[in-house]
């Protein structure tokens, strides 16, 4: 079966249908990148990514490993692919790993990062990795607010309609909600696992809440409830990046 | 004629055939805006930039002027510029202005930013606005060579073969080159005026000295022999960002 490589990839999802091969469409990030790798082992590669970003979402380091039958330096590896991947996807490193090394199940964690310009105008040079809110929003309320979420909760309140999980719980580590420099405020968010929307619907109810539009009181209660239609709004996929997959 | 405004414009340069009117292309920053000003003010408009950006340069700061015979409150015209405005041009303020400001008449200096990315590897969130250099830089040697560009000098080496001035002498009041964040390198260049290119065969001349191509002793021989032929490449467009006009 070959050598199994790690690669760590960075992707602009503006103009993918996610991470996950689909039938309907080639454009997706995994697509992408079987389609390089077989170029450059004459044979079919299969990819397994750490985790499935979704349409529109972006990443600084997603990482993910194959098998390659072809004798190929480990250093050449980022050059060849970026010599057959699109502009908008980037293999930044690329290393050897043990044979029963797999990208999601041995995987400790992931880092996301969600962006939010909070000006009165969006900017050209971040407006497909940012959410633009153009009104104020209260950072310290927003600080508190995302307290409430931290450490182990059944987030079924946080948890896209439909989805269908045998457990809603989940642990987040940390969310560290700041202001970052041109207007932007950032939520970071560490977890071994996320549901489905998980943080988009945590970062649009976070917004709503330092639009004013919810109570800190009512934080809890949303929680409690375990009820998607008690929760905020989706936020756009486009001010979500996977920043970094940890491993052991 | 009506009320004088001026506005600051923010364009991503990459899609656009520069800020200049062209007959053979719509794609131009300074059409795109009148056509969407003559809109607002249901009567021709024309729009007077600071200055005109090449081709594929950016702006964070453009400024322009215009004349509008429609009563509009001046906090308004962003927004509705913004809504005619395709998403890679956005107007970020206006004023009301002296019925005799120009624009271009008008303006003490500019600033203008070279973004290079000093990285093995491209990125794709910032692979529009930057020049992604491969090889390592020696940033200290940069950053000698930059002194001897300071101050005022005959830029004839720096000048677009072709280009016919009357003077090429031109006062550069600062040029600092400095280490910003993930591996990029500014060029920031202030002065009243500059030559065609003279700012990106300026960079390329640096970027040159940089990787060893170019000694310090050699620098000051390409000032005086005032040949384009000696100086470095032009470094490309998609580098550059127009970051402020002066005014009085």
């Amino acid at each position: 079966m070959g050598q199994n490589y790690k690669i760590i990839v960075e992707y602009d999802g503006s103009n993918y249908s996610g991470w996950q091969i689909q039938k309907n469409t080639k454009q997706t990030i995994q697509q992408k990148l079987e389609d390089a790798l077989t170029k450059i082992n004459k044979g079919r590669v299969q990819v397994t990514g750490a985790g499935r970003t979704d349409a529109g979402v972006h990443a600084a380091g997603q990482s993910a490993n194959f098998f390659l039958d072809v004798e190929i330096p480990v250093n050449k590896i980022p050059i060849a692919l970026n010599t057959e991947l699109p502009a908008d996807i980037i293999c930044k490193k690329a290393e050897k790993v043990e044979q029963d090394f797999h990208a999601r199940y041995d995987s400790r964690g992931k880092k996301y990062r969600y962006r939010i310009l909070n000006s009165n105008f969006n900017s050209v040079f971040v407006r497909n990795f940012v959410y633009n809110v153009y009104k104020k929003l209260d950072l310290e309320i927003m600080q508190k607010a995302a307290e409430h979420f931290e450490g182990c909760h059944d987030f079924a309140s946080f948890c896209a309609a439909g989805s269908s999980v045998d457990s809603t719980v989940r642990e987040i580590n940390s969310l560290d909600l700041y202001a970052a420099d041109n207007n932007e405020i950032w939520i970071d968010v560490i977890g071994n696992g996320f549901l489905y929307n998980m943080i988009r619907i945590l970062a649009g109810t976070l917004i709503e809440t330092g639009l004013g539009k919810r109570t800190l009181f009512e934080l809890e209660y949303i929680l409690q409830s375990c009820d998607r239609n008690n929760a905020g709004f989706t936020a756009p996929a486009q001010g979500l990046t996977l920043i970094e997959v940890f491993y052991d």
